[in-house]
């Protein structure tokens, strides 16, 4: 493909903290399936991948990316986003794993964490 | 599960090191999956997972495990192996996703790393 899928996982961690949602979503795939955390019901399609964003809108946000491992059309990517605002700092630091397809969107996205991972705490 | 997913990846990364390979397939359920590294073909059942581990054999090995995440009974580990042997030294730093059964065996475990993530130098 000639988008690489490390260049995707960094363009998508930069744009939870920076990007608008629309831009977000711009990285997935049409009928892009997403699971965030593991084990709560998949998320098809923008709009419904939209609603796991949609928390973010109106919060100052950063993120940190740690480490991407890629393998083929794969990756793997460990990183930490701060969230503020309503009075809270978020601290959320998940693996996410994604798959893309040969034009470089993100088909598939499942993210790794669990209650040891979320810290919130009065800011 | 009684067995917690954390402590599964932990003792995962600690034989890769110092198991036999007996013990690192204990972990394993008898028809598990492996695809490691991801586009490689699966390996199903201990006999054909023991051809991964095989190659670490009389080599010197030492991991670090960086970061475990845990959603249920999946996690989704970034550590990195150093093996030393025939003159040559091998790194590999993957993140490794696993799924567990009810029993805390793991029944499929996939490897996220490319070129990138494997160096082999003369030692």
């Amino acid at each position: 493909m000639a988008v690489q899928p490390r260049d995707v996982v960094e363009q998508y961690v930069k744009l939870v903290a920076t990007g608008p949602i629309s831009a977000i979503l711009d990285l997935y795939a049409a009928d892009a399936v997403v699971e965030d955390p593991i084990g709560t019901p998949e998320r098809r399609g923008h709009e419904a991948i939209a609603e796991l964003y949609q928390a973010l809108e109106g919060l100052e946000r950063t993120t940190e990316l740690h480490t991407v491992k890629v393998a083929g059309n794969h990756a793997a990517a460990s990183f930490t986003l701060v969230a503020v605002g309503n009075g809270h700092r978020m601290t959320l630091a998940p693996i996410d794993v994604m798959e893309l397809n040969d034009e470089g969107k993100i088909v598939a996205m499942r993210a790794f964490w669990g209650p040891d991972d979320l810290k919130v705490v009065p800011a």
